[in-house]
């Protein structure tokens, strides 16, 4: 079975697999559409969150859009993630098609036409059907952002150097019906194309590519290094060459059944400010000057479907999103780059924005644990501010089963190091809001290291051995109590120290032979 | 309507309140028993967690037992404590409670007679039935338990200088038909009673009540300063005096409604090994010298009850039955003995084995938050390793709440501090356990204080604003969306830092009028 043909196949597959609500009564897409998405993420379990499918959307002024809204589309949970990217919803699953899509990129084809030009506006009919007022864009986090912003757009660009691609998710503030902002601040791949151009002293063509198949979504928000085409990683996911078709007004290829395309430039002569925006930090983000994307042509499949990620506050599909590709970069980092054979795992905490990252290690060493620890803290100066190794015993996405281990398994003057030199970018605790324009880079940021391994050997876990949990298992479902979620660690196991005597008496205990024990321990009375 | 007048009628509460699981098929109650009530501990989350009552209990010699076995009565979810302790099951309820009971004291009366003795088994007849043969008591930690323990005993001992009682759950080791073993180490209050006996060359009487009305088993884990009558602070909780009984054999007085009482003495002459049992941090305990439990007389209820505690592994009930008192006991040290105003809040994680306490504080100060930290620190030695302090839009008892806090609103190098002095007791990572024996007092441990608190305004929380978030709820509740349980925040609001230029922009915006903003925006063009 090949990949998802189109974004509506995957929205089939959505249903299909029970991962789709769909809501059919009128919604206001600015003041109700990403309100109700959001709770799931504030109310709900993650394995209980589900992509919505909105049908009937209008806006403030009672405006009706022809097509369809899809939200959370890509990550409302890791079996969503799972699915978009088409494997299984495991860590192991993920980081695996990850690493096989990066070492076995496929190349896209050229096709002649596709659906994403159905329809198509430009010149003087650009405005016809009003532009970008024909789709039902979103505002984010209503009462903070300043409009509705384009949270799910693929922009595609071309280095004019090399001519390989770019594409990337940039949030995109709308402006005009011909005109958004865009938050592409450097290193971000596109700003360095458009350094290219600006040198060149030509504005830069950009096609802006909404609802194409999944896997193009998920390779525009996850770090791939510059000069590689995220189209041949995208191949990758799919196992199959993605379809690109021509846009109609720039040399910019975009994937055949994109639901819409908007085709446009932008300006290297001028900037304009940019946001607010709400960030995943869980903080809204400051405006600031940013670049602006001047739209030329817009082409759409018939009843095009506008696609929103939810980001914003943690946990959100955003953070999600980012949050398995920044995994797979710290155990790859760690594991591979640095060659720590004791790294077993790396993982980020799901509901943290970002900033706690949990490495799991295996018989490690204390030299060990800290090349790791200082490892993961260089590796970005964005993310993981607090940074925590555990042993393999430990879930590192459960954050209970991470602070039973730094409750017992950690003292605070031996096992803690407080290291230099985090971004203070988007963290508000560095300095006061109205103070940051000052830092000149020089923030007073600093980040928490904490070896939470088991330094030597340890009595067991005081859980029933494995053996029993099991049998209670099979009475508990027999019984047909509520389906159970174990948590790690579930069964009492040996961690290196329980002398053999008192390994015996539990034996004995287990035969109903304990009064052997009480008759053992009376002949060792103690006179006091 | 008054309390409850027994065990039984408390069941039946738990029954029509849909807080009890009953369990017909035959169980082992060594083996099945205990790792069945395991799994909801370990695989379902707190608020679906009940009670369980096993109807038909054999042992692995195929024994059966005439009574039934009750576990995680007290405390399997905090709506059965509340149930528990009539009260309420919000943090408030509990608190308050508490407080009121400790207030309001009210004296046990003396009873004729009582169902605690409607069989008795002493002398020559003690051993008629199997002593404590009799009753189904259960290893806890199969495979690591060295014998059958009480898990839910109330022991009764009377102060010989002052003739005030004391009640306190202490867990005993089954040790033959007619002896316990007894973990009651300095300055566990029924120790410093033995110390007394000790000096007079007398041995203690003691009496042990199993299955009394909640109430007693509430005040018997909970801390009451030494000296107080801890049947005084039942009444209390009851709003009516505990009807009390003398024992059999020995001057002192159990509750009337007890399912089993078992009368004896504590000899003062000697001490026997007791353990290993499973501990609260997480890992087994290590066996000791301790006192030993001589059984003389057993008094019963027809059919009569036992009550297990499940404790152990963190969280459990024991650990519950703890956090409550242990929050209660933070709360008021910090407002009223230490006076800070600015503290409205004292959490201890339920997972986390007593290791974690937050303090949320309202409208702090840098000296009051630091206040507050050494304060909480200088409580307990034994427990709160990690403090954090954070403000009043975190859920202290959600640690994603707490984990946010201290992602964006504490840097390491100046809201850390690592205090000396905690105790080495049952934590593993101070030294090796081969090593404990030699640490005289003066174990190399610390503890993590953390100010994660705002120290000022910070932007708003990226999420809806608050009537967009309840009109969503309606629409979700209408939708017939699954259940939500909201997390907080849960809206978006301002922290103090917020120009009126762009909150203004927000507002255009709801009125679909953002391309105001934008055409601002156009007209302040930064050329580059």
């Amino acid at each position: 079975m090949g990949y998802f043909r189109d974004l509506r196949e995957y929205i089939s597959a959505l249903q299909e697999t029970g991962n789709l609500i769909t809501i059919r009564r009128e919604i206001d897409k600015d003041t109700e559409l990403m309100p109700l998405v959001r709770w799931e993420f504030r109310g709900l379990p993650e394995r209980e969150r589900k992509t919505f499918l909105f049908e009937n959307v209008v806006d403030v002024k009672g405006k009706r859009y022809v097509g369809k809204v899809l939200a959370a589309s890509h990550a409302a949970s890791r079996k969503v993630y799972a699915l978009a990217l088409a494997t299984d919803p495991t860590p192991e699953g993920i980081v695996k098609k990850w690493e096989q899509a990066q070492a076995y990129p496929i190349k896209p084809v050229l096709v002649e036409s596709g659906p994403a030009q159905e329809e198509v506006h430009v010149g003087d009919s650009l405005l016809e059907h009003g532009g970008l007022e024909e789709f039902a864009i979103s505002i984010s986090t209503p009462g903070f952002d300043n409009a509705p912003y384009f949270s799910a757009g693929n922009f595609v660009s071309r280095d004019p150097d090399t001519g390989i691609r770019n594409i990337g998710n940039y949030r995109a503030m709308v402006k005009s019906p011909t005109r958004t902002g865009l938050d592409a601040k450097m290193p971000k791949h596109i700003r360095q194309h458009w350094q290219k151009y600006k040198r060149r002293g030509l504005p830069m063509p950009v096609a802006v590519a909404i609802g194409p198949t999944p896997n193009i979504g998920l390779v525009s928000v996850t770090n791939v290094p510059f000069g590689i085409d995220e189209y041949d990683i995208a191949g990758g996911i799919a196992g199959e060459p993605v379809q690109l078709i021509k846009c109609k007004t720039i040399d910019i290829e975009v994937p055949a059944t994109s639901e819409i395309v908007i085709e446009g430039e932008i300006p290297t002569d001028y900037l304009e400010t940019e946001g607010p925006f709400g960030e995943f930090t869980g903080y809204m983000g400051p405006p600031g000057p940013n670049l602006v994307f001047n739209v030329r042509c817009i082409t759409h499949r018939k009843q095009p479907i506008w696609n929103n990620y939810i980001s914003q506050f943690p946990p959100s599909e955003g953070t999600m999103m980012i949050q398995f590709g920044e995994e797979a970069a710290d155990y790859k980092f760690l594991k591979h780059d640095l060659g720590i054979d004791s790294v077993v795992d790396a993982a980020h905490v799901e509901d943290a924005g970002r900033m706690i990252c949990v490495i799991v290690m295996k018989n490690s060493t204390t030299p060990q644990v800290w090349q790791a620890l200082y490892g993961a803290c260089s590796r970005t100066v964005l993310y993981s501010k607090i940074i925590v190794a555990v042993d393999d015993d430990i879930d590192p996405r459960d954050m209970d089963s991470v602070m039973w281990a730094l409750c017992y398994r950690m003292q605070p003057h031996r096992d803690i190091h407080i290291a230099k030199g985090k971004t203070a970018s988007l963290d508000p605790s560095a300095v006061p809001p109205e103070e940051k324009e000052n830092l000149q880079g020089r923030p007073p940021t600093s980040a928490l290291l904490i070896d939470a391994t088991r330094k030597w050997g340890y009595p067991p876990t005081s859980l029933p051995r494995r053996e029993f949990m099991e049998r209670a298992r099979e009475i508990w479902e027999e019984e047909g109590l509520p389906a159970l979620k174990p948590k790690m660690p579930w069964f009492g196991s040996s961690l290196g120290y329980w002398p053999a005597e008192i390994a015996e008496e539990a034996e004995l205990a287990l035969r109903g032979e304990h009064y052997v024990t009480g008759e053992k321990l009376a002949q060792q009375r103690i006179k006091v």
